[in-house]
Order: structure tokens, then sequence, then C-alpha cells
């Protein structure tokens, strides 16, 4: 496989990145390939470098079509920041010049709108969809049907834990001080707990007022990371839930930057609308096809 | 400070990695500023990724000058695997298309040798310099002149280690199964050890002939690395004082690649001639200049 010539950019959104291809127009990278192209464009020191490697597609049912790649090479469900990456690089280099664009993912078809500033890109919304909090469907082996604000009892303390799922499953914490919460030795104890029978993604909230909450995220399989969207999603809806946010306008400081949300109530079930950056930081054409 | 339209390559030798910015035909990012654009250049999530940036300059004394700055911004002595990727880029972007060439440094004047493959630069050979085994040039504190095959307690258990300096201080470690080794347990142990008071770079070494080995690496402040070239040069270096190794082409099997070594005496001190690889993995183009 040599993928010399490549044309790629490379995009973050609060600090997930993600090399970038526009198959708009066609296949660039054939199908078998995708996976070992992926494994190269997402390492670090070898390749690109990524969280995941995204791809522009066409789509029958929508004005485009979103797929994504994990640094393994298998492929991945929608990712909220790796979306509104994907937007910012569809209207930027013209393949798709609207404000609202519908979006097929492998998740569903999302609408995204972008809000210009000076004419550019600047901020992308997306509805992230529902959540559930029933402990089967997390899945969490618990005596109850959901475990919201309940003490869980990790290592030398306890914590009180909201689980929910929004396609893949959160323990949501809030406290009263995050700086004073060791992340490095709680978050994983509680990622492995054994009422997690597929472990967990870890988030320690601190609510600075209603609308507003810094937020330290330990994920499953990856430790701490800068940003992790589907986690600010789950923290925005757990702390609508427990009444700790009001349902609009719901900062939340991750380490990589911030993310805003809406809750908002369909069907039953509690789902939140994100809103956040993108920023396109480099164009480039792979050299050398691999190592 | 906008970075836009700022052209780079990005390189690396048996996987330490660099962007690579040309300055030969004049200053691209002002001397105030590099500091900061290092800063962005290499971190991995909101800039290019990187071990540190290169710079390609003119020089009065030699050939072509080569600067390095680390991922902190403060400026950095030469790097093994650095040089290398230097003269790569050099060669290939038409700077100095030259098979050998002189590069001015701030560890003095380096020549290096290009070996070209179908009329692509190949291997890079360049001259690493002479080495010192006395303690307190490493710096070490022991009731000997050279701490060479020394027994050091480590926690639970000791190990025969070699100190050595080639501008910089590695302790080596030559064992019988390198697969054996808990190097996350026994690297931090040794590398902030008492008896090195500013710390040390620790290599655990398997040699299956006397011109081969296989190792693997705790750097000072980084952890595990996937090469670090002047490890490499001092386990050749100690390898021919222990009679481990004979002293031509030696070749040093590291986690990212591979390096051969060729062993000299000048001046009483043993030096060594480094042998490697480089690859130029893509070209690109700063589009937002900064986070």
């Amino acid at each position: 496989m040599d993928l010399k010539g490549l044309k790629f950019s490379k995009m973050h959104g609060i600090g997930n990145d993600f090399p970038i291809i526009d198959e708009s127009k066609g296949v660039v990278i054939p199908e078998e390939d995708k996976p070992e192209a992926c494994r190269f464009l997402c390492h670090r020191n070898f390749g690109v470098g990524g969280d995941g490697v995204l791809f522009v597609v066409p789509s029958d049912v929508a004005d485009i079509g979103y797929r994504m790649f994990n640094p393994d090479g298998s492929e991945a469900e929608m990712c909220g920041n790796g979306i509104r990456c994907f937007a910012d690089f569809v209207y930027r280099k013209g393949i798709l010049k609207e404000e609202k664009m519908t979006v097929e993912t492998k998740s569903g078809i999302k609408t995204i709108e972008i809000t210009l500033e000076d004419g550019e890109p600047a901020l992308f919304r997306v509805d992230m969809g529902t959540s559930t909090f029933k402990v089967d469907e997390i899945p969490m082996t618990a005596d109850v049907d959901e475990f919201s604000d309940g003490k869980l009892d990790v290592l030398d303390t306890s914590f009180n834990v909201t689980a929910v799922s929004v396609g893949n499953p959160h323990a949501i914490i809030f406290v009263d001080d995050i700086e004073a919460v060791d992340i490095e030795k709680y978050g994983p104890a509680i990622e492995c707990h054994e009422v997690f029978p597929e472990k967990i993604n870890v988030h320690f909230v601190q609510a600075v007022s209603k609308t507003e909450a810094v937020m330290k995220t330990w994920e499953r399989g990856a430790g701490v990371t800068l940003a992790c969207g589907t986690g600010a999603t789950s923290t925005a809806i757990a702390g609508v839930k427990l009444g700790v946010f009001d349902t609009e306008n719901i900062l939340l400081h991750l380490p990589g930057g911030y993310l805003k949300f809406n809750v908002y109530e369909k069907d039953g079930k509690l789902g939140a609308c994100m809103e956040g950056p993108a920023k396109l930081v480099y164009d480039g054409e792979i050299q050398r096809g691999y190592y």
C-alpha cells in the first residue's frame, strides 16, 4: 500500500484531533486498505497522528456522508468532536457551502448548524440524540432501575455516581472541588469497577453555577483525555436530571476547550444539542506511504 | 503570532519525530516567536506533533546550519535521530544536493554521509563524537573513577550498570532476557536513583551476538520511547568497552527501528559513528496559526 500523494487536512475539536480525507468525489483509499492506512495515519510518531481518521463521502439520504475510523483501523460510530471538525472541513473546502447540512453517519442522519463569524465557520451545533439511565442498558449491575446520584464504594472512599448512556456508557460524578480529586487513582478504579461489566467512561464535574461547570475525564481504555464529546453530553443530561443544571446554555469547560449544551426531552428521554468549535490546523500531503 | 501559510515537513528517524522548517533562504519564524511557535508545532493534539522542531539555517563555517528546539520551546543540542532527518530533508528538497555535507550544530560541526538507493537518500552516517566514563562527568556519586559493569541495588533487586556520557548521561544494563525486565518498574527507579544527581537515561540491552543486540529505553523525563540516538550510541560504546561487542558494524534494534555503529578510539576516549534511516512522511502548510 502506497499513500504517496494522499492529500489530507489535520483538524481538532477542543483537542480531539483527526486527519480528514475528502472522498466526496470518489474513493481515495480503497476500502480494503482503509484499516491499515488509518493505523498509519493515526500513529503519532510514524504517521500523522490522531484520535481517528474522518472521511467525507457521498450520501444518497443526506447532504453528505460521514465516516470515521479508529486508530486500530476499525470503523467508529459518530463522534461529537469529530463531526464538528467534519462540518468545518466540508464548509471551508467548499465541498458543501451550507450553514445547515444533514450528515449521514453510522448513528443515523445528523443535522449540523454552522454559525459564521466574519464569514468563516466558528461554531457548530449538532443534536447528539437521546440518552438512557436504565442500568441494564448502561450496562451496570445494580438492584435499581436507574443509578442516579447513587453511592458507589471505590477503593478507600465512595462517590455519588450517575450512570448514563448516549450510545456509550458514562459515570458522572459531581464533586465540590475538582482539584481535590485524584483522577489517576479513582478514574481507573471506577472504569474497571465490578458493577460495570463493559467498563465505563468516568467524568468528575464541579458545577460553578446552574449553567456552568468544569469537568475532567478518564476515558475508557485511554485514560485522561483533553475532551470527550459524548461524556460532556452525558454530563449536561445528568446535571439536568439531578437538578444541578438548567436546561438551556449549559457551558462545560473541558481541559481542551469548552462546549455548550441545550437539554431537551423527547419520547420521555433526555437528549442534548451540543455546540462547540473546530479548527483546521494544517493541510498536508503524504510523501512516504508507509514505514 | 500567526503561523498561517507556514510550510513545513514532518519527518521521523526510527520513531523520533520532528516538524522541519527551511530557513536556509531567510528567517521564516522570527527569533522571538520561535519558542511559542515550537511549543505549538510540537503539540500532538493542537498542533503538528513532534519530539522537537528542526530548522535548516545558513552557516558561515559549514555547508549548512542545524538548529533544534525542544517541545518546551528551549533550544536543543544536536540529536542523532534529528540530524539524519535534517540531512534527508536538505537533500530531498534540493537545498544541498551533496552526499557528504558538513553541518554546523550547537555541538560543533558534524559531517554527514548519505548512502543513496535508487538515487534517493536511504542511510545517513554521522560521527556522534567521543564519550566519557568518569563518574564525576556523568555525573554519578560513586567511590570509583569509572562505574563499568558495577552492581547497583535497585528496589528489590540489583543490576550490573555501566554509566557513560556522550554529552548526556546513560546507564547501560546488559541483561540475558530483555523481555523479562519490567522497564516500567525499574526504569524510573534507576532514572531517579540517588547515585545520579541529575538523573539518567536507562537502557536495557540483550546482546544476541558480538555485533547485534536488542535494546529498550527509559528516557529521562519522558519514560519509554521508540528511539534514543545518544542512548544507542552509548550502548555501542559501553558494549565495546565491556567486550560484549566487536568495534565494527554493531547493529542495535530499538523499538522504532535499527541503527548501526562503528566504535573508534580517539585521544584515549571511545567514540562512535552512527548510521541509520530517516523518513520524510509528509509536507504540510499551517492554516490556523494558533489555538
